[in-house]
């Protein structure tokens, strides 16, 4: 199913309230509105979006060529040398918005050079654009479900490999290959490789540790298919006794992780979900050692609302994405988490991972 | 040579004014200060660098390992779940600043959550972070020198490669993955490969096209060490008969960037060096071709101060390392890039890398 680029920036501009005016910056809102994917530059590359009329881009001479596939018509260029600033004081001058909805990335330095020509007040774009992006279209679901399928046939593949001797790194550099080969776009994120104590530090990507006969190994990796990424955790022993405590552990990150997908459906909290997870793991005694919230939405960004967790009241629509990843982490050991991603659906869930949860 | 990030922070405070607070984000600035890596996020996890007394980062809990190893010992951690804006209150409240040097990168969410909470003036952190960090010392120069003898390696290899008949995809990952295998810490940007009239396209990375007989192919791409990046670019063509004109606009280029390089030393102003390179291409008959600045400074970002550009008028100083790399790009045919990082030295400058540079 191809992405209706132009439907979601008339659906957008409706949404906007008189006056008000959207500033969008190289990233995810932008490439939503428009299909432009290249990262934030210290060029100012930005897409004017007014309630009324067409959006403007103003862009460097070199992005030309790439801008003429997105449906926005109106491209203002400049030349390296020039000063692009003037620019902006002429399409906010053009358009006199209210009140400007800022990119919620946007650099602080493209911040204070629209402050510097506008009396309008600042929000921010996601007041509009979040709840649009929050539930997924169709091809979105599409998107991601393939990118899914790619990483759960490349950690079915990592299972069988005899890793032990092998370096975080050296496997980290396996699992994006294995990825690219499937037709993956690169991966969702640094490729983390967790092996014994490392493993205890949530957010170790990988280094030069061996990976050692009964190590648990946390393995959390994605790669992206058509813009959207995947993102699953395994966490697996390649050869040997397992450290002490680990499988007793590892069952209840397993059962935690079961039971925050079923309380998953239509019109329940997200905090709900979070809550599923925690008390399995807080029943079982290691509530101090969950120091996470339990998932984030994904959709193009690989972390993005909604957010798993405790004080969300949001509730749980069809169409929404994300991650069920409980963890359980004892420093200077081990950690474990376990990783699939759903999406709700009208009665429930389902989830987009399938390769094997087990240790 | 190892960073010393701790004196790096003291010379920083000095150079604050009365009243002054850095707020510094995930990202070069931080790293710079710190050794602290990883990639923006969406969740609250900002340095406050006071001008007197000692530097507070607020962050999340899963973190606090990772700060623990970086100079700064005064450290807040806030729980997934809790708001961490009343942190940002209570740490601005003891501080007290008259005005805030954001992070020139800092999300439009995080200042909105500043403003909220403070009446100080806002300006940018490169303000005072910026002629610090752009004359690179020992241990930053040592990082670029291996970085770019990888790339330099690899663009030898590659030369040797029977390339026609490839992807661009499949060669920007062999290049990818010939730069890991020699130690690299990973692409210092997306690799690209634009083959025939993509190449036309400077910012073009890589697709589906395949590499052909006589076809002119862009090869830029480099890789970190230590944190920090190389960045070259060679222009080959991999077999058969090139395309028309090719060889003569190679040739200008290859000039072109020849005499920029020969324009560096200390005291010359950044823009003459662009003018130099620009000359000989204007001279041949391509000046709107070449539609881009000559260069940009190398350090923690790929993209940094000093940019050798129309206009800027600063003054070349010893220890500045940037890149130079004009172009000439022929729409819907072919485009030409060559590329060098280069170091300003006390008399001259050295270029980082010495790979072949013909076609």
């Amino acid at each position: 199913m191809d992405a209706d680029h132009e439907g979601r920036t008339r659906t957008c501009q409706e949404a906007l309230s008189e006056g008000e005016c959207l500033v969008l910056f190289p990233g995810p809102n932008l490439q939503y509105l428009t299909g432009f994917r290249d990262e934030p530059m210290e060029r100012h590359l930005l897409l004017f979006v007014p309630r009324e009329g067409e959006p403007v881009f103003l862009a460097p001479t070199m992005y030309d060529d790439q801008l003429a596939d997105t449906h926005v018509s109106d491209v203002r260029l400049w030349d390296d040398g020039e000063d692009p600033r003037a620019y902006i004081g002429e399409i906010l001058g053009r358009i006199d918005p209210d009140r400007l909805l800022v990119d919620d990335r946007l650099w602080a330095r493209f911040t204070q050079d629209l402050q510097a020509v506008t009396d309008a007040e600042f929000g921010l774009a996601s007041e509009v654009l979040a709840d649009l992006r929050v539930k997924k279209d169709g091809a979105e679901i599409d998107a991601i479900r393939e990118a899914s399928a790619l990483a759960d046939r490349v950690s079915e593949e990592v299972r069988g490999l005899d890793a032990v001797g092998m370096t975080e790194r050296e496997l980290a550099r396996e699992i994006d290959s294995r990825l690219a080969d499937l037709g993956g776009e690169g991966p969702s994120f640094e490729t983390i490789v967790a092996a014994g104590e490392n493993g205890a530090r949530p957010h170790h990507r990988h280094g030069d540790r061996e990976i050692g006969t009964g190590d648990p190994v946390v393995l959390d990796f994605g790669t992206r298919f058509d813009g959207y990424p995947s993102d699953q955790t395994r966490t697996i022993v390649f050869g040997g006794e397992p450290s002490e405590g680990f499988e007793e552990i590892h069952e209840v990150v397993r059962e935690a992780q079961g039971a925050a997908v079923e309380r998953v459906e239509p019109g329940v909290p997200a905090e709900a979900v979070d809550r599923a997870a925690r008390d399995v793991i807080e029943d079982a005694g290691y509530g101090e050692r969950f120091t996470h919230r339990t998932g984030h939405g994904v959709g193009i960004e690989v972390h993005e609302p909604p957010y798993i967790v405790a004080g969300n009241t949001r509730e749980l629509e069809e169409g929404m994405v994300f991650s069920v990843e409980p963890g359980i982490y004892l420093e200077g050991e081990f950690g474990v988490r376990i990783e699939d991603l759903v999406v709700v659906t009208e009665t429930g869930c389902e989830r987009l991972n399938d390769s094997n949860r087990g240790p």
